[in-house]
């Protein structure tokens, strides 16, 4: 993989329902608008081979893959995304902005269907190797974002039948990622209105900009 | 967890044309004939989910995914392919038979496309952790297995273009990791006529039937 680093990597994290995916395509508009050049990406997904993949783990049955398979599959797309698009991207000195990323894996697979934690870690270091340089967590209370996200529930439904008590696992689960590695985290509240948050995102970002 | 194993679980590996397929077709209608159970698969695929990789990874542009990509997609069709078919067999007393297993991964993938055999092991240790109880290597010449292999060539060719040098290369590689592995490997030589391989494939089979 390629080791200079000259752009800048962010992903966003937070439950469904957050507003992560919103303030991430705002701080986009706002980076390119200060003169930046910005690949907004997502997870899983974000080259054509990991949306392949991100179509068979979405679709379909809650039980048609086991979460070890699944794992699997999540990491075969991010391995994709990283070599086509982030890695590239960063090198040629862009601001990548990804919504979810590994963190969202370790939550969502590892702990939310058995601790499996260990197993996702272990895979990311041995097939992944390299986290954001920030991370910008949507701080959000489990029942609002729950509504807002059954309010726009699509067909790619397997992950958000899930309830209440797993979006306040999440929660949980994403503060004590953030508590654990401060240097990559920003902790942003997402109740407060839009574009305060995103001008909180905005001071978070800035100083780590190219 | 039952520990105690039922079954048996047995391999058949070689180059392409090495007629490793056919072979292990006679050895499962035979063992049929002699009032076995027995599940014949194979690999990619084997499995509703594993076919579904299968067709990700085999069709279209060769530089499609990267190797470390296809190793991960291998390893979660795999895995896919244990937990919901193989292993409930074995679990059941029947005799699996599985066309590839783990073996070609270590060759084609880890050794073929650059010396990524370490990866291809770790994964493997990681997501899998098991091997055939015997694994059957139907040893070819190369040119008559290339021969052979282009004769019948599909739609799934993406492997199947890579000429003499391969055949050669996969040969030795198999005859190495049946070195390696002498308490699991039996090497049949498969230049001679097809009953003679069949009889001989199953004087290997016999000593290790359930």
């Amino acid at each position: 993989m390629l080791t200079k680093k000259t752009g800048l990597f962010v992903s966003f994290e937070g439950i469904d329902g957050s507003g992560k995916s919103t303030q991430a395509r705002r701080l986009a508009d706002t980076l390119r608008a200060m003169g930046h050049t910005v690949d907004l990406t997502r997870e899983p997904g974000g080259s054509p081979g990991a949306e392949e993949i991100r179509a068979l783990v979405l679709q379909g049955d809650p039980d048609r893959w086991s979460p070890e398979t699944e794992i699997l599959l999540f990491t075969a797309a991010r391995r994709d995304h990283m070599e086509r698009r982030i890695l590239p991207a960063l090198a040629a000195g862009q601001v990548v902005i990804c919504d979810r990323f590994a963190d969202s894996t370790r939550l969502y697979q590892g702990a939310s269907r058995g601790d499996r934690r260990v197993l996702v870690d272990a895979l990311h270091d041995l097939m992944i190797g390299r986290e954001p340089d920030l991370t910008i967590l949507i701080d959000m209370d489990p029942a609002t974002g729950l509504a807002r996200a059954k309010g726009r529930q699509g067909d790619e439904e397997r992950f958000e039948d899930f309830g209440l008590d797993l979006q306040r696992t999440m929660r949980d689960g994403f503060l004590e990622l953030a508590a654990a590695a401060p240097e990559r985290f920003r902790v942003i509240d997402g109740r407060a209105d839009e574009d305060s948050v995103a001008a909180a995102v905005l001071d978070a970002v800035r100083p780590a900009l190219p």
